[in-house]
């Protein structure tokens, strides 16, 4: 069995959105970690009771399903549960639904906990996933590997550099901002008359304020997959492959 | 007599702080917009209304006063009123406040129309002033300049690339988004050893997407001030000036 499902209602507003008037991917995320965050503080479980305790959760995965994109305006109820877990690895589901219940969104993730000071895996600690009534397994369900690079054809890419307001207040790079590094280099006329549908991103290591990123494509499957690295030096950050539909006017 | 103030309550949430953990300043400027936005549907005058007659309204300037930043979780009042008005130009006020009354922010703004086809100043609609009960003047209470760049002295600056995601649904760059090209050259060391107490933005001409902007700034005053320019080649876009204090641990 799993961990009961939260969820908050909440309304799009403009500021949310992309150019396209329909909540953005970033904001999809920002939304999805604020309903886990706000299920945790609900269970004695928020940022402050685990930081007491000098660890913190990464997120290691997410694939990212979409149906439809809410837009400005629209009441939208974001859902999560903590799904299952080892020792190791969280499993957390999130949704995004209409008011009437229909799928917008779905997000699964694997999360696991670190030693901030260390900045290494620990095991994740008993009271913690008693409290989200997860199901205890040994091995966890895990996300497919998104699709790589291939080694022997080029990429393009694009040099960002890690700004200021890039870092939030756990002192990182926000994860939801490496969707904007991701999908930029595609280019304005790629992104109008595409729709992301899924999205598999791995964050392998973290970036660091001041470091500049070369975040890497290469297109496939006639213009439907396109498959990115997000690179300090030859270090590879990230990994992340998006499904993509064509737009039809 | 000005026109009627306009409330909402709003709870910060984690992603709209920065890195201090308090409420980001491009959040300031969106929160603030988002209630002059309620206003307008409210009044019958919202975007759509606008948009329908071919008009928009433009930013032209703000002066942006910080008393406190609140921070992630606290719930605040955003205001907002249209002051006053002429043919061609309108004063609105802004305020964010504790749910006690305590000033945390004023901001004081000048709108323009705009003719969004040909993108030339239009005079205000009648009936859109009236719908506000703004007061109408000969002359609006304007907002000093911005101290300007001393052309000759040196300016350090940073090159930004507009990306995709900077983009609103109105197909320009977010007012809120030149904020990020302002403070970041002034470095982490600066940014975290200074508060900001006042902004005063200028917007001269729209930056546009895929161009490439330069932010200029010159630092004055003992660090207590900073004039900033950002430019696309030789032209203008926006001026600012900035004045911070001292943070003291």
């Amino acid at each position: 069995m799993s961990g009961e499902i939260f969820s908050q209602e909440h309304q799009i507003v403009y500021y949310e959105t992309d150019q396209t008037g329909k909540l953005s991917i970033p904001m999809i995320f920002n939304l999805a970690i604020l309903a886990s965050a706000n299920q945790s503080k609900l269970l004695g479980q928020g940022e402050e009771q685990v930081h007491a305790n000098k660890n913190g959760w990464v997120v290691l995965q997410y694939d990212l399903h979409i149906t439809k994109r809410p837009q400005n305006g629209d009441v939208i109820v974001i859902k999560t549960q903590a799904q299952e877990y080892n020792p190791y690895f969280a499993v957390r589901n999130f949704w995004l639904e209409t008011s009437t219940g229909e799928e917008l969104v779905k997000i699964k993730s694997i999360f696991a906990m670190i030693d901030m000071e260390q900045r290494k895996m620990i095991r994740i600690p008993q009271d913690i996933m008693d409290a989200y009534q997860a199901t205890k397994v040994k091995y966890i369900d895990k996300i497919p590997a998104p699709q790589t690079i291939d080694a022997t054809l080029p990429t393009v890419k694009q040099a960002y550099h890690v700004r200021y307001l890039d870092i939030d207040s756990n002192q990182h790079v926000n994860n939801a901002q490496y969707f904007d590094w991701l999908i930029d280099p595609l280019g304005t006329e790629f992104l109008q008359s595409h729709e992301l549908v899924n999205l598999n991103i791995k964050y392998a290591t973290e970036v660091r304020y001041g470091q500049e990123v070369e975040s890497h494509f290469q297109v496939f499957d006639n213009q439907m997959t396109t498959v990115h690295q997000i690179k300090v030096g030859e270090s590879i950050n990230t990994e992340a492959s998006l499904k993509w539909r064509k737009i039809i006017n």
